[in-house]
């Protein structure tokens, strides 16, 4: 795309941009070569061990994009139900028809891969571990309990990634909009 | 597996069970002749199509057994919130280590497939939308409003399927346990 990219960046670019349209295992490592124009020997001087470890350098990547969005949405408001609120509106606009989801796919790579690639599973694995951190953090600041905020937290992640699946399967951004219709909704008794 | 089982059902479940185990994309139609035994001659008498065609008819006949595994759970409580809880402590159970969830995976088949097969896509939005008119009826039945029974109805199967998402990622039916511990604090504003 951009030829001003160095071809690392590119790789993991091309990658994301190919397993959101097709899946991970309908993605051949010549389809990444020929979409990204980077050379083979290249590919595999930052890829000694192919697709799979180039997959889990996208989730990384991706991780570390969505957490910066997470906390830019999340320190716009002082009341965690409202900015969790505000953040699904977000991703019902960005996995709606015509958005453009940020970075490589990781929950339907999680669902595609977790019983067949330990590598991959352990990454999706290690980047729910911290968003779900950043919202447990989040309800601690808000006064609930340790526990409750953790538990609070895996609800709330659990939600999105649902939410994101039934927008993906509907190729609508209603089944986010409706959640995040809903939130107010959902008194949290502390 | 079952001698007595007819070549259509036994197709089915061959094919559900290897879904389960590596994803639909790696699964060949050899993979599905082999471990259920069926000639290649009678898998194209009933699926003409191939294998898209096989697993919309494993997505159809999951949707089924899933439907009465939440009607059995809801007709045991005249409470949903109640009857919510139970159904997701029974998915941390199926869904955990050592589970082994009843027929195809839907969740991360859509996850897989959605842009890439509408046949598949629109087999798991068509079940998708069954479930969740399933729970709408208990918090219609339950005195909520039409459009809040329909958003809930959403939000909670958002729920089940990112819960699943989350135990399948790490190989623990503890999400869902958590979930469904989380469920009484989740009061819900009519």
């Amino acid at each position: 795309m951009c030829e001003k990219r160095k071809p690392k960046e590119l790789l993991i670019e091309t990658a994301s941009r190919l397993f959101k349209a097709r899946g991970y295992c309908a993605v051949g490592l010549n389809d990444i070569i020929e979409a990204s124009g980077v050379p083979k020997g290249s590919l595999y001087h930052y890829f000694p061990e192919g697709k799979e470890q180039l997959a889990t350098a996208a989730i990384h990547n991706t991780k570390e994009l969505v957490m910066e969005d997470i906390k830019r949405v999340f320190s716009g408001s002082p009341n965690p139900m409202d900015a969790f609120q505000a953040y699904v509106y977000e991703l019902s606009k960005v996995f709606g028809e015509g958005g453009d989801p940020i970075g490589s796919p990781i929950g339907t790579i999680a669902g595609e891969k977790h019983s067949t690639s330990e590598p991959i599973r352990l990454a999706c694995a290690a980047t729910f571990k911290d968003w779900q951190a950043i919202y447990a953090e989040q309800f601690l600041a808000a006064g609930y309990s340790e526990q409750q905020a953790s538990g609070l937290a895996i609800v709330f992640h659990a939600l999105t990634e649902g939410g994101i699946l039934l927008a993906l399967t509907m190729k609508s951004g209603k089944p986010l909009e409706v959640i995040a219709e809903q939130i107010p909704f959902l008194l949290i008794k502390k």
